[in-house]
């Protein structure tokens, strides 16, 4: 990590004041303020919370910790981090606090004050506009400065969005490393597990390998799903015994986060760790939608477009698979594809997992099945981060509704779909940047047929 | 877990009511009301928090699932548990989920309704008084039952805490099996601690072998701190490397939760396995002020008392050691040993980590260094359940304030106390249950030296 440097907090705050700016902000005599969040307690206990930055705040500052404040003055270029002081008499539970000196070597800040004497800086700077973000609290700011100030709360957000759609150098590094300790975790799954052994053991190990490598916490609850459960698109109780039998599926759908920055990986494989049967074909048709999308990415691309390129992938293989019949046109005019993929293709991930800036002001969703759930609709950029994620389900509730459907039931071959049931869904997952002609894979976990076998023929089933 | 069968809400209900009875409240036409929590997302994201049920709702329902309300009607007797009915297109996300009848063989209810059955169930019993919690949100009861209601927020906190403080044998089975599987966990540290490995790593083995055992989460935040922090005594960063001298301590306190009952144990054992020089001193010092409160806790003893006990063995101990010199009259009325000892010698446990009940209504705190921050002051009960954490440290900075006070610094033996500075902090922390005519000790990790430095060398170091 000390080869990264510090979080580029002032490049951030430039880039952010130049969207606000291009969207018609004032420049001159305009600060931009946040307050970053505090520790909280669970309910009305003292039981203390898991204390995760808000990401806006961290974009801005590249701080950690709870109980920071922070002005950037527009015009000035100046970002100022505003620790808060710590009593005298907490000093003995928590230890002397790093100095001003500290926290100046270790954020990218022109300045570091308390946050006690923001009412005194902003007396000093005057400024006309103060930018922040809705629901922030001001309290911080005091009330004594006599002059006027216009505070703006609808701007931000979107320059925020805008700003933190794409990456910069180092922002991709952070999640480069996400996706190598995750990448890590997810092949000690593939070689611990164990038929027979519980849900809840392999959620368990996932969170022990990326966090002692590094990772803070996960970046979202884990999906642990066996046997059917692979077919519950947000399964997360992890609770259930995994399949006793190995031709059976395994899905993880998990990723730790680096520095607040997110992977998010899901790979599916036999607990037996032998592809065969409907699961090997399943499989086979996953695989083959992520790698028809993963060819065709790079600048310019319409997100939606590859979401419509994944499911006609995927109807052609469910045809070939005797799942679907009927003509190609007639079963997409039908929509006969999203019973079997109805989410999304992917997603922004970066400070988030779900990343912000997935629409465009006023773009609207498009109102189809499965299409309706595309976390984005806009042309890819260099810098973007995107998750690629098709999968293909039996999820009963959707199946039946499609066979007590008489339009929809006579594109199905009901005998064919009753043997593929039992194997629940595959989902393939990984995190790309898109890079000038095309895109760059940060996830680094096996995925073909091969490869998977070979991993966990490796390890002593 | 079978075999300890439902988690007994029926009686906890009941147990609610007859506190709410002795204090006044009335038992005919009253009903209980809460509702328990729901999921939550990370600041403005969709990024899910981990779910923990609102503690006093867990005590009344036995629900670790969110979504739930419950109603316990007084005079009948009866209790009514109510799940949110699941919107049917997020069957497709979530999967299908547990019906009335699934519910009513998990959880110990009189009967199971949805929650949009609230303001008929209400109507139909026509209640004259709700008991419930300030801010409880009873939009779910609606509004059109005409009866009069009068609604009381200021009684059922106390007869919850009442109650919750005396565990029965149900709780005492789920604090035991926290306690074994952290016990574990606590001993698995200390064969796998190595020199000049991190903090981070015991910190995440800790999390992952209490989850892996059955624990949903830690209790607490773990602490972890490794030399000089083991006497910073809300330690929480656990990110620096461990030490690389065999004779330092690492300091762990740290516990799971089982089925939302509390582990709180602490650890304090040289990083080399052996016990040495001045951290040995302070070991035994520590070690024989908890054996001496145990010696001494039964029903009907004042926990001040212990606190003050211990004290008394710490300050015997320091003088011992040559830390401190003067008579020990003189040392007690200077508060001399709360420089070493500044915290309480411990809490109740249960639901929460530091649980309900620790002061009766009305009880003060004691102004006193040490004893002002101690979290319960009453007399032991049989079936409380408590921590017993004598510790013994060198704070920087209360040593150094010390120094600075003519008075103090005049029982002080500055340069044996630069010795022993480098040492740290040791606390040793068990979890009681308080028994007819003593204790049980729920906690199993070993504390002599001699078992501590057996149970390390038989790791290899």
């Amino acid at each position: 990590m000390a080869s990264l440097g510090k979080y580029p907090a002032r490049a951030h705050a430039a880039k952010v004041a130049s969207a606000l700016v291009a969207a018609g902000g004032s420049r001159e005599d305009a600060v931009i303020y946040l307050q970053g969040d505090c520790h909280s307690c669970r309910h009305d206990t003292d039981t203390e919370q898991h204390f995760r930055q808000e990401s806006n705040f961290y974009y801005l500052s590249g701080v950690e910790l709870a109980g920071f404040h922070l002005l950037y003055h527009l015009g000035r270029e100046r970002l100022v981090l505003l620790p808060t002081r710590m009593p005298a008499d907490e000093v003995v539970w928590h230890g002397q606090p790093p100095s001003l000196e500290d926290y100046a070597g270790r954020y990218d800040a022109d300045e570091m004050r308390y946050a006690d004497e923001l009412p005194a800086l902003l007396d000093h700077w005057r400024p006309k506009t103060l930018y922040t973000l809705p629901r922030q609290k001001l309290t911080a700011l005091g009330t004594s400065w006599p002059h006027k100030l216009a505070v703006d709360t609808e701007h931000l957000a979107d320059a925020l969005a805008a700003a933190r759609l794409i990456k910069d150098a180092h922002e991709v590094a952070l999640m480069q490393l996400a996706n190598k300790i995750s990448s890590g975790a997810h092949v000690k799954l593939m070689q611990q597990a164990r038929m027979g052994s519980n849900e809840r053991e392999l959620d368990a190990l996932f969170t022990y390998e990326v966090t002692r490598q590094g990772c803070n916490q996960l970046a979202y609850h884990s999906i642990v799903g066996g046997g059917k459960h692979s077919a519950v698109l947000h399964y997360g109780l992890n609770n259930a015994t995994l399949p006793q039998k190995p031709h059976e599926l395994v899905l993880v759908d998990a990723g730790g986060e680096y520095n607040c920055y997110a992977a998010d990986i899901t790979r599916t494989w036999p607990i037996g760790g032998k592809f065969s049967g409907e699961a090997r074909i399943l499989y086979e048709i996953v695989l083959s939608m992520q790698k028809a999308v993963l060819e065709q990415i790079k600048p310019g691309v319409n997100w939606e477009d590859m979401h419509r390129l994944a499911m006609r992938i995927c109807v052609d293989g469910l045809v070939a698979a005797r799942i679907l019949k009927g003509s190609i046109d007639e079963l997409h005019q039908h929509h006969m594809g999203a019973i079997f993929f109805p989410h999304g293709l992917g997603h922004s991930i970066g400070l988030d997992v779900h990343d912000v800036g997935g629409y465009p002001k006023g773009m609207p969703r498009i109102d189809e099945p499965g299409l309706r759930y595309l976390r984005m609709r806009r042309k890819l950029e260099e810098g973007m981060v995107v998750t690629v994620e098709p999968g293909c389900y039996f999820v009963d509730t959707l199946l039946d509704d499609a066979l007590e459907d008489p339009v929809k039931a006579a594109y199905i071959n009901a005998d064919v779909l009753a043997c593929f049931r039992p194997v629940g869904g595959v989902r393939i997952e990984d995190c790309v940047v898109i890079t000038a002609n095309g895109y760059e894979n940060l996830t680094s976990v096996p995925k073909e047929i091969s490869e998977i076998e070979a991993l966990m023929a490796s390890a002593s089933h």
